[in-house]
């Protein structure tokens, strides 16, 4: 015995959504249909609007509704520097943490050859003609800290290096707040061998 | 800073679900855009079409697309047995576990007149006519064992104990498999009032 076509249908569907399995799917539907159906229409038309009306920004593959992204389209900001990231989360984390004021250029990805994810997959054929075409001066690589963040920005320092640009590499180390007992190993060492000299003022 | 208005507008209805806080809501939302576009597609669909169809059985007032359920429309089933549960997912609870054959009552929810919840709102009134008029010769009593269960249970004894038909409330105690010395007291205690009978054989 299961639920009604339609109602299984809806839970099948909600299994799409990271992280939900055939419980909290259920634990879902039940809640929309019993307590929330304005909250799922609202939620049903998001999705068709989103699907169909959000796409890549031309420039920086962002994800936005326009040709060109808010940022991209910022003529304050300067956009001779590039920061390269991951994901448009990876956007929203560095620019909430302020201070940061290039553009970027979101990889939506990262390299990944066993799942066959090249270089043209994640886009690096347009950052490179970006970087000859629109004189760009500086980039920053802020790919994850991960075996194949680090391996995507080895590549991209071996792509653009040879232009004589500015490239450098975010700082891996002990967060701010953490405590060394806690801090794993190679963060460890990372803090150890990206140390910084201080100087008596 | 926020993402693009179509997608902060998908991540705020992302938070109707049950469980879901800004992260999680962001971290689906990205998702479904960066790598499941169909899925995404295939859940407006479900959702749209759920909240249109799905309305209550006239009978029991399950979630269904009918006019009355699949279980109140077999034929099959014991139409003058009840059994009277809180939710749709409590039905489901009972017959995946098999071996009753009667109909059901869903309250879609329990007595809590701190909430507003009088006994009108969880369909008492149409549970009486239908005792009345049915021919029901057995109620069984199934809401959750918390306050509110229980005294929806009180609620359910008194209005129906005066009519001569057979009521039982399903049984508390320790669940197989479990082990006394990781059971709490309450239920404990129940298990000891509503002991059995051992018959040599």
């Amino acid at each position: 015995m299961k639920f009604s076509p339609a109602l299984e249908t809806l839970i099948e569907s909600l299994r799409c959504l990271p992280g939900v399995g055939p419980k909290s799917a259920q634990r879902m539907a039940l809640h929309l249909l019993e307590r929330n159906r304005s909250g799922a229409s609202v939620l049903a038309n998001a999705l068709r609007d989103a699907v169909d009306r959000i796409g890549h920004c031309q420039r920086c593959r962002n994800l936005t509704e326009l040709a060109l992204c808010e940022i991209c389209s910022d003529t304050r900001r300067d956009q001779r520097t590039l920061c390269v990231v991951e994901t448009p989360g990876d956007v929203l984390a560095v620019e909430q943490a302020g201070g940061y004021r290039g553009c970027y250029f979101v990889l939506m990805g990262h390299l990944s050859p066993i799942d066959g994810i090249g270089p043209e997959d994640i886009g690096l054929d347009r950052l490179q003609e970006q970087v000859e075409t629109q004189g760009i001066t500086e980039v920053i690589l802020a790919t994850n800290p991960t075996a194949e963040g680090e391996a995507t920005a080895y590549y991209l320092t071996e792509m653009l290096g040879s232009r004589g640009i500015r490239m450098s590499r975010i700082a891996h180390g002990v967060p701010l707040g953490g405590e060394l007992e806690y801090v794993d190993g190679s963060t460890l060492m990372h803090a150890f061998t990206g140390r910084t000299p201080v100087v008596r003022s």
